[in-house]
């Protein structure tokens, strides 16, 4: 006999009763409100083109680190999980679907469990717990929806009620893409490029020469030199912007800022095109570049989030085997009081910038990030991102920052996803956490149940639109 | 219409019925104890003098970093907050005033709210929360009270029931206005001086030879060199002592006690007057000289307190345009298990020692401080402190060290406030989240609702009295 | 009058009634089950001679420094608690159990508490709180049971339900209580050896080179090499192995793992035998053989656990006086992602490779532990160590990393300790914890009754069965 799945109306909700209705009543007054999903990882050819998605395990499993790494830490090697293919057939697909049904219960206690479930009910009218007897039957539910015109993108996209979606994007990127969907008449959504620059701001990463050739290529400007680099890459910002682009995003290991003055930046750029700088002088420079970035975000007004402190592809063999973003990128300590200063002294009281702060070092919460984003009206404190974007630690975040910086520095929640089929239910996760986190608030005395609402609306609405610059 | 103000009498209590109701329970055995404020940033002269309260900015927001930084925060600029100004005029006052009451939300979840409901409510008779249309009733409300005489400072101090208060002074203070309070006749209360000699400690801080000057010239001790030097602190401290002080503060970067050998100290110390001492060599003569301080207690009997990593000033044009202590004090990742080696191999275990440490990095609750306490006599916890002290905070607090430390080397409540009408309210504060994690505890059956009672009673009596010896 | 002793049948359920019942009914499902435990510091000959305990204050008292710290810590000296002495008097003996009643409220809301009430109540039937009063009363009931053979240690390992038990031993232990116990036809339990080689694999300690003449001695191979040296561990794992155990455990202050070539090595382990290796290569060696013992592991299979990140003996005078594990071991800051990077690029999907991390830094847990555990089939989370196997620390460690890498990943529970009564009440309040967060997550809609209590009944037997190859 399957479980019946069907997920539950209080879910998520304080168990006392008392509370529980008045997280109800809070939950009541967001739970429609569109989505604003002001930074993720969704290809814009998906909406673009509108193709129906191919398979279940395509659509669920294989491109989803979250799902992936989990079932190969129970055991199952990425190749079965399809993991870098380019496509799967029929049989492959079932294969992979089959394989998360058997270990359903690796999935116990996480939040991809809840999403999937979300999506596997909600959008897909499935209403049993995935397992090895009925692996098939979900099989063949889902994969017949995704035949009928109203699963494709598109239709997906307005039936998830969302207002905005910002993908990510390379800055050579010419957002074609974008302009066709745009441009499309029988498209009335807003699908919005952001600019990550990271791998031509790191001269220590592989590839970096080519990528300022490209951009030099792509730009018309030579960056030959360290001032036509930086010319290009505001060149490149200004198209983003004008394709409507409102942030730019920054992944390093640190965020270290800490100038060079212009000749040293000259030199070092010129001895990293030479392949002769140290690492220590691609540190430098790299740092360098993100302090030039906060600069810029001054003067074209695009939104600077960090979402640093990972090591990328921890194992190599599984990197050279199966490329990035294949679940082993694993946190790293984080510092951003020191690191940040340069930064902060330069434009923290800037009236262009907005600097949203995300981490996945929760210890910086409390310490740090809270104290930066409660004196500079240019910080903003990003959502639990990443391995913390799950219900116990979305509440433990509450709980660090809000005390020291208030509501009005929370960015509002960002999915952060490459799982299209996964915004709804995680957006609905961070909506049912606001309302049960002020519904505890006003349970305690410590805030009235109509500011819990008007603060519950902001979260979900005015917030993140104002701090995106939406 | 403006929302009521009316603090709930179970504000703070867990939402569960029968906890709660355990919670009033251990709460009422404690809420009229008198408050012990052993540590503190009220200026003694407020008392000496007993002037009256200017104006409301004055009283609630100027001064108070906890409350203009949000303010910052949100978008005001300091010097419409009056920051850094001698006075304000009553216009400016009204106009301070307005901002905050327009940007009330801002406060929402913070416990600066919590606090300045409870001042507003309870010691000015506020009925309404501050916005935008009321703002100059309140102001009004208050001002009508600062001129009468039960709203002078000395009366404001019986009524809160303070039963000792300890300020922060410098070691040069001649504490004369100390002595003018202790002499008159008419005051009963018991307000004791704190020796706090950062700036005396730190070769490396600018002013640091023209006080080593000073500490000369008032103690008689020529400071010319290392031996008179630690000749004039240890009289400073024999001073501070003789006039009712219990303890010495101390807030450095970090709390390296690693020794220098006399010779060596003696010329960083010559070294650091002709100003040729180097960053490193500074940084060790500080380390060394709160190993001596550690070494002073054992003798003076003076506690010494530790409230370590921060840092000061983080943005430096707001330092110069309006000083110290204006909310961008920024805190720093602690490291106590090593740091601290040297001292308590010497003194953990002196009987004359009594050694409070405090910290704004909570990872070090669990990790190093429990422990420590856990094992030295002479280690105590101190309250969570600043970014720290608010409710969420305050239980994670509790959770993360009793349990290693036990309820006995927690060093009791300390306000560390210069918002003298606050104190009570954070006292309040504490004693309901006291009363809350006991009550807790009583629940799941972890004590004894007797024991609870004598444990609440202890830490806010007995406990705070023992440790600082009072 | 003395309170009464009565360990509650709810302790440690939630309040809300609701839940409560919950966890009751999770509870009711795995109370009973066997104790598996597969980490801890029981003495073998403890049962293999089966000599009957001989005095209260050293079965509870002076061998356990989790009691004796807190006693120290309230300003016991240690030799009051006869703490070093070989063995006590009766006068002694009630002279130290006389100080642990008087102090019982420093034991207030300590795991230490809980346990000695569970022991107190649960075995030596005891039904007062101790006190000054009772002290001698409470020892008489005490000595009164040790007498009779119900007591003895092989009697009361039955009574507590021990499947399996894991000792901890030294490399060249010959194992012969081990072999005496499981030779003896009249003893039916299993208790297995555990390999822990940290004084052979640290050049840096003092005695190491004895103890690496020792193993040459023990072994029969020369050790005068490196080739010999590793060859000499390999036997001894071998040697282990073949008496029952099933893993080896390493406590270093770090876990780093780079590599040396085996020529560095080879050279390094030259010099630390002449006495002329640096501190720097005493520590790169060390790194090195950490990952060397990895790879044996891969080869023999035995599970590898590691304790890491304390600063053992922090009081220098206290180990000069009182010997090691006398309560004063403090933790570190902990690193991980980086640290065993090039042992899991090697071993980490290595199918023979079982790892289970342990720390007593917390801020790992959500940032390190869960991500790497989340990916690595190799990794797993060992259950909350030292000053963190206490009820709220369990819970904030269930909440860091379930999410991240779900319960499949948790090597279940450990109790690691040297108070051999307390390892019931140990395992109990793991269990009731396992109900507590798994009830609350049911009634939070995240997880189905059934499924929780299957993963309950998996986390006390089958998945410490497996992971640990019982």
């Amino acid at each position: 006999m399957a479980r019946t799945l069907a997920p539950h109306p209080d879910r998520l909700f304080p168990a006392d009763p008392g509370v529980r209705e008045l997280a109800r009543r809070i939950y009541q007054e967001i739970r429609e409100a569109p989505i604003i999903s002001p930074h993720g990882h969704v290809d814009v050819a998906t909406l673009a083109d509108d193709e129906p998605f191919t398979d279940p395990a395509t659509l669920f499993i294989t491109p989803d680190h979250y799902v992936t790494r989990l079932l190969h830490a129970g055991g199952v090697p990425l190749d079965k999980l399809g993991v870098g293919r380019a496509a799967l057939s029929e049989e492959d697909s079932r294969g992979v679907w089959r394989i998360l049904c058997e270990r359903w219960a690796l999935f116990r206690g996480t939040p991809v469990r809840y999403w999937l479930e979300s999506e596997l009910a909600e959008i897909f009218g499935v209403t049993e717990q995935p397992d090895a007897a009925n692996a098939d039957a979900i099989y063949d539910t889902i994969a017949g929806c995704l035949r009928r015109p109203e699963f494709r993108p598109r239709a997906l996209f307005r039936r998830f009620g969302i207002d905005v979606l910002a993908t990510t994007d390379d800055p050579c990127d010419d957002l074609a893409a974008h302009r066709r969907l745009a441009g499309d008449p029988s498209w009335q959504g807003r699908v919005v490029p952001t600019f990550r620059p990271d791998r031509y701001l790191e001269p220590g990463r592989a590839g970096w020469r080519a990528a300022v050739d490209r951009l030099g290529e792509v730009t018309g400007i030579d960056t030959g030199d360290y001032a036509g680099y930086v010319r290009a890459l505001e060149e490149r910002r200004r198209y983003f912007h004008e394709h409507g682009a409102v942030s730019a995003d920054h992944s390093h290991p640190d965020v270290r800022t800490d100038p060079l003055d212009p000749a040293q930046a000259a030199r070092v750029y010129a001895a990293a095109r030479a392949g002769t700088a140290t690492e220590a002088e691609a540190t430098a420079f790299r740092r360098h570049m993100l302090l030039e970035m906060a600069r810029m975000s001054t003067e074209d007004g695009l939104v600077m989030t960090l979402h640093p402190g990972i090591r990328r592809g921890h194992h190599t063999p599984t990197s050279a085997a199966y490329g990035p973003d294949t679940g082993h990128d694993i946190p790293l300590r984080m510092e951003f009081t020191d690191a940040l200063r340069p930064l902060l002294e330069r434009f923290g009281t800037h009236p262009n910038l907005t600097l949203v702060l995300f981490t996945v070092d929760e210890t910086t919460y409390s310490r740090e990030i809270a104290p930066l984003a409660g004196f500079y009206p240019a910080v903003f404190i990003g959502a639990p991102w990443w391995f913390l974007d799950a219900p116990d630690a979305i509440r433990r975040f509450r709980g660090a920052v809000t005390e020291t910086a208030g509501y009005g520095k929370l960015a509002g929640f960002v999915d952060d996803t490459r799982a299209f089929c996964s915004i709804p239910a995680r957006h609905d996760m961070a909506r049912r956490l606001d309302a049960r986190v002020l519904a505890e608030l006003v349970a305690e005395h410590r805030l009235d149940e109509d500011e819990a609402i008007e603060t519950a609306r902001d979260l979900v609405g005015a917030q993140p639109m104002r701090v995106f610059r939406l």
